[in-house]
């Protein structure tokens, strides 16, 4: 399935896409895309309702987040061997936990602030897995279990507030709109093999990212169960689970995002994100 | 006003303590001690009521932490002048700002679980700062406008999750119960200067940490500004403004918790709590 949150920000109603790729309503069988929704049992009871049989919604509304009540948003660093590379850092040992605060959160085709002060602003394509049931020192073998579905996340980052500004990453990570994500919730069963997804994203048409979730240094159930070693993990939570090679910080020399830019980027089966860069609301 | 939040897990209700210190139910005011009600508009109302009015609460419930709704969880590190030097880092020139995810939030006295292959557990009894209303881009004159009150908060740290196993600090200040809060919020009124607290921790009944919040680096006003500029604060969002002097890590030779345990805490004005170190649960 392919599950979305549609209408204006804060307004969101769940939705369906079905077979034909049009959306329907699907709010009058659960109240949202969220909590006890996403569980195995959650997300078998809306496989078994005929799509046909639900309200097609007129027009081409707003998407939002796919998924409603996250409590947290852990993105892990450096997960691809080739973007490791490109950064000059060492693959690491085990995974890189750093966190986005979920005011960052917004619909794949809102537009991206930039924040007051920012000269480095940048793109991450990422795959996204998002939990659908309580997680909490789960093995390897068991992890997947956990999972509802995955979604495109682009880890909007400002490398200057990230690394240049002292102590931890979150805070070149969390202003409003630095995690667009969706369009859709794909749930588990509709992906053949996560580690197997071509991702790209394009900056003003022209391509900056393409990468493959085969490079991944650290796989799915690997991430799901680490990460359930230190923090317990809730049903919506995310974790974005690393960008492929072609930041703008890895190139020479940087480049970085201004007003006006747009970014486009998707992962194969997962859908497609834009978002143009504004600057900050306040 | 106190404002607590009680009853067992999962099931609290908002609640207020009077003039003689007894418990009064708020649930027939307010439905949650959390967003609006934080506001200054809804703690003008609750002022309104004569806690004489309120039911009092029979018995010796469980507190909660006093707040709910919260998004998230920022920490200051090292921002106290004395608990820098003792850690032998150089005080920061700007807030240093990390993570604790809000699965680890708590009431003021429950268990503080011992993490699985934890070896190097701690205490931080810190200030923490409640956010009343959204807060993006705030002024420093005008910051403190934006704040509910007050609580103690134990930042209970893993050292070795923290420091040894690579990335960012939230891996070990996330575990299920390393973030006690309460017991009380106090509202911003009845502290006539947070800038001039007396806190203190012991171990066992050994006093660890004794300081002031005299010796802050950086001011309330200060961080909440600060913070505001790289992320949008919600109300009932936390702020813990860092731990003076006598952490475990600062001993010589470093001395770190066990199970069985306990720890009791306070801050003049804002109450105290006490924690007993268990093995951690599933």
């Amino acid at each position: 399935m392919k599950l979305v949150r549609y209408g204006p920000l804060g307004q969101e109603k769940p939705g369906m896409i079905d077979a034909e790729g049009k959306l329907r309503d699907l709010s009058g069988k659960v109240d949202d895309i969220a909590g006890d929704t996403l569980s195995q049992k959650g997300l078998q009871a809306l496989k078994a309702i005929d799509p046909a049989s639900l309200p097609l919604v007129d027009g081409t509304p707003r998407y939002g987040s796919p998924v409603a009540g996250v409590s947290k948003i852990l993105c892990i660093g450096l997960n691809y061997s080739d973007h490791a590379a490109e950064t000059g850092a060492e693959p690491p040992t085990e995974p890189i936990i750093f966190t986005k605060q979920i005011n960052a959160l917004c619909g794949p085709n809102d537009d991206v602030e930039m924040p007051r002060g920012s000269d480095a602003l940048d793109w991450e394509v990422e795959l996204a897995v998002i939990i659908g049931s309580r997680a909490k020192y789960v093995s390897e073998s068991d992890a997947m279990d956990y999972v509802a579905g995955f979604a495109v996340m682009n880890d909007v980052s400002e490398r200057t507030f990230q690394t240049k500004r002292q102590g931890q990453w979150t805070k070149g990570k969390s202003h409003d709109t630095f995690g667009p994500l969706g369009p859709w919730l794909v749930t588990k069963d509709e992906v053949s093999d996560p580690h197997d997804l071509d991702m790209w994203l394009d900056v003003n048409g022209e391509r900056r990212q393409t990468g493959t979730s085969s490079t991944l240094i650290f796989n799915l159930p690997h991430l799901v169960s680490y990460v359930s070693q230190y923090m317990t993990l809730m049903p919506g939570d995310v974790i974005t689970t690393g960008t492929p090679p072609g930041v703008g910080m890895g190139m020479k020399p940087p480049q970085y995002l201004k007003v006006g830019d747009v970014m486009t980027l998707g992962i194969a089966g997962l859908g497609e994100q834009k978002q143009t860069v504004i600057a900050a609301r306040d």
